[in-house]
């Protein structure tokens, strides 16, 4: 019964790399630690990049310089 | 002073609804624990089904086969 | 297949009273929402005194004043 | 490598608050606990007034009484 | 930059086994979406049994069951 | 009404930078957003080593090697 919540930028994930992310982790935890993939629980947030910093400063403006 | 997450998929849920949610779960923690209501946080987050996945598929998915 | 997350402060919370919880909030999304019980998931945090801050100061300072 | 989640009421907070919110957590683990700020991450989560309670009722509510 | 924060109820979960968790959803957000592992984030938290339920009951009580 | 959640490892954070912690972010979000103190809520979570992952390895393993 695992719960796993991925957090990752808004910046255009398609309907089937989210499908893939929610089968490859539950999938993981049902190999590593045999978990049942039945009560397994993926909970996957979009953040806009306004909203999301590193070193300081928020990836909007990182995207700005190309990084 | 506690602070509930509750997660919910975006389908509609009316803002009665989550006026229930909010008054129900700050009136068990008062019942419970006797938590303040006063300084009781709830914050609910409507997750689109894309994002949710159970059983290592979406809940798009589930729902479209009529689960 | 909701997701709750409860934060209470580490004082003492038994085994029934988290019983309780797990059962009231987990009726409360089957009243309000229809949730089905058997995949709503609770998960309770306990965080110490010291790690737990309201109005720029811990609860840890403020139960020394008896607050 | 800290994470922070900040999370707000959806009520206009502009892409310079956003930025000074970063910039001031980021700095505040630096100088308090002396962590790089190149692997410090900020989330910020600005939640709808309806889907935030507090004493038992939406912000929604509060807004409306001049709260 | 993606953050993953995945929980697990605490029982037994090896270092070796958490390093595997660590490694397979940093290689899964390359591999989907392309994500640099060098800023992907990863935190387990382990939850007592008692603090996580499903059903309505206790993983605690389910476990007595057997199940 | 604004709550943060601080994630950090367990490495030994004193009481007294923890107080910091909590005033430092409440008087941020004063200053930048004009945020009530009283109901600024601010939870810090200290993940043990072995449980928090960057760049694919666990923070126990980079200590090792000194970083």
């Amino acid at each position: 019964m695992p719960y796993v919540n991925i957090k990752i930028t808004n910046e255009g994930a398609t309907k089937e790399q989210k499908r893939l992310l929610i089968e490859g982790v539950t999938n993981l935890l049902k190999d590593v630690l045999n978990k049942n993939p039945l009560t397994t629980v993926v909970v996957i947030d979009e953040v806009e990049t306004d909203n999301w910093g590193i070193g300081g400063e928020s990836i909007t403006e990182r995207r700005k310089r190309g990084e």
